[in-house]
């Protein structure tokens, strides 16, 4: 079998990663780079250069017909423009014509990251089989991507979906986006940590003040620590209960390392939907954990790429170098 | 020209309203009776069943080739079934069944009224041309219904878009359903002239206590009265804030008695929205009054029949009875 392959884009503030990926969602071919996310465009793009010439330099590469892109946000679909809040030297990148013409004219398609671990939970992952989905990663930051009618529905922005900036406390801190009381705010990992710091809870020998850390003493029974985590899921069951009530979904999917707490984070998140979920049409609403790990941005990055191209909807972007 | 009609219901608190809406949105004839809202399943069905025959007693009857319903909420399209809060009578109430069964057979469609408004200001009014829009009703209560790629978005329940009930507060005051904090809560009609009565404002000789009453002693510059507006444009902005980052949307569209308040309402909404609507890919939202009027709600029904069942999607249901 000589099926075709997506080559998919992972890039976030960090690293990014590169893959061959085949129908089923395997990853056949692996590259990555740091990324030198306070350096020049130029800089970063190479970087992504890198990564694509080492699957270029695969056997396999020959069969790619398509590169599916899942980047940090904000991204512009339409105009195949990427603005990664973590590396300041992109701004308004010329992502898809750039890599259009490293990759011979392939056709390029382009979705936040939210959107892109969407399709990968949606494709063979907590969302499979579910036609109305929130998916969302609750880590440094908070993101998100939605399912609508069993299709991923990027938006023309290819933002849909970013429940991490929707405000569910509109006198609340500032968020440095310029709002209040975003959901991210309130529930991300460093938020937790520091909200827990805050109200008097202490690291262990080891100095860990990660959410992980809060995570570990709240199970151990430390109220503080369990305080914190309880407020983060209050401000999740708003976010998800508001998409929920806006978008009429079945599911929300929770992954990211603050999602790794497992009850310490969902029991609170189970009690506060209760709350905030009333409508009879969203009472009913399932959330679970995320099952596709690190592998999410790439496997749906290539999702995204079939799925986006082969409904070329909503005006999102897919282009082929001259 | 003898061009299929669709006979269109508006189902409220206060009154049914039925009419044959053509093919360009006329409404060529029309029907309404009070709703019993006090009274048993029957009699509200009763009314609905007086609707249709007036309709059915037209010489143009005969060319009536579906049904459309836009009804008060919750709706379950799915299930044909409606619940509206102010009917007390009707809970699980299988409508769509009963009024197949009173025109001989004819498919009906089933959506909220605030998808049924937005279908009508999506087809002949504000949200013309746009392919992702929110278009809500803000009154005695606050509904919404989307526009997604171009199509009405009803969602699997017939009930997407219900921004009146997303939670901007989440410690805020508890709402009638059961949550905190919601749109609604805070920018009805009902809770504007509340609020304002809360805090000093006084009814001239009139005893007018309505929000429209608070809006005029808004513009006449009483300061309490203008701060009420304030705060519910505030909440109205941080959950059209949250739609647009949620759905990727171009344009917000706002009726119904509230927005009659004009400038005292859109001036610090337009404010707000610039507080709340901080991601690159909201900063542009439009936001406007809605045209359509008194008749949105037939017009869209019957659009809403036109359109779900061309779609047949999302599990909208659209059934002929045997």
């Amino acid at each position: 079998m000589h099926t075709d392959l997506v080559a998919a884009l992972d890039i976030g503030g960090t690293k990014i990663a590169g893959a061959l990926v085949d129908g089923g969602g395997s990853l056949l071919v692996r590259a990555q780079r740091p990324t030198p996310a306070r350096e020049g465009a130029e800089a970063v793009m190479g970087a992504v250069n890198d990564v694509l010439a080492e699957l270029a330099a695969s056997p396999l590469w020959h069969r790619a017909r398509a590169v599916g892109i899942g980047s940090a946000g904000p991204v512009d679909a339409s105009a195949g423009t990427v603005s990664p809040v973590n590396v300041p030297g992109w701004r308004g990148f010329p992502l898809v014509d750039r890599v259009a013409a490293a990759t011979g004219g392939l056709p390029v398609t382009l979705v936040g990251d939210g959107v892109a671990m969407t399709a990968a939970e949606h494709w063979l992952g907590a969302a499979r089989g579910y036609d109305n989905a929130l998916c969302m990663v609750v880590s440094t930051g908070v993101g998100g991507g939605l399912v609508l009618g069993g299709k991923l529905h990027p938006g023309p922005s290819g933002n849909a979906g970013h429940i991490g900036h929707i405000s569910v406390d509109l006198d609340g801190d500032p968020c440095p986006c310029g709002a209040r009381g975003c959901v991210e705010r309130i529930a991300s990992g460093p938020n937790i940590a520091r909200r827990a710091l805050e109200n008097g809870w202490r690291p262990g020998a080891d100095g860990d003040t990660t959410a992980a850390a809060v995570a570990a003493a709240a199970r151990a029974g430390d109220p503080v620590a369990a305080a914190s985590f309880e407020r983060a899921a209050q401000a999740l069951a708003a976010g998800i209960a508001a998409t929920a009530t806006l978008a009429d979904l079945d599911i929300a999917v929770i992954g990211g390392g603050v999602a790794g707490a497992g009850e310490v984070l969902f029991a609170p998140l189970r009690a506060s939907l209760r709350d905030y979920a009333t409508l009879s049409f969203v009472q009913g609403l399932t959330v679970t954990s995320a099952v596709m790990g690190a592998d999410a941005g790439l496997v749906g990055a290539a999702a995204a790429a079939s799925t986006v191209r082969r409904a070329a909807s909503n005006g999102v972007r897919a282009v082929a170098a001259p």
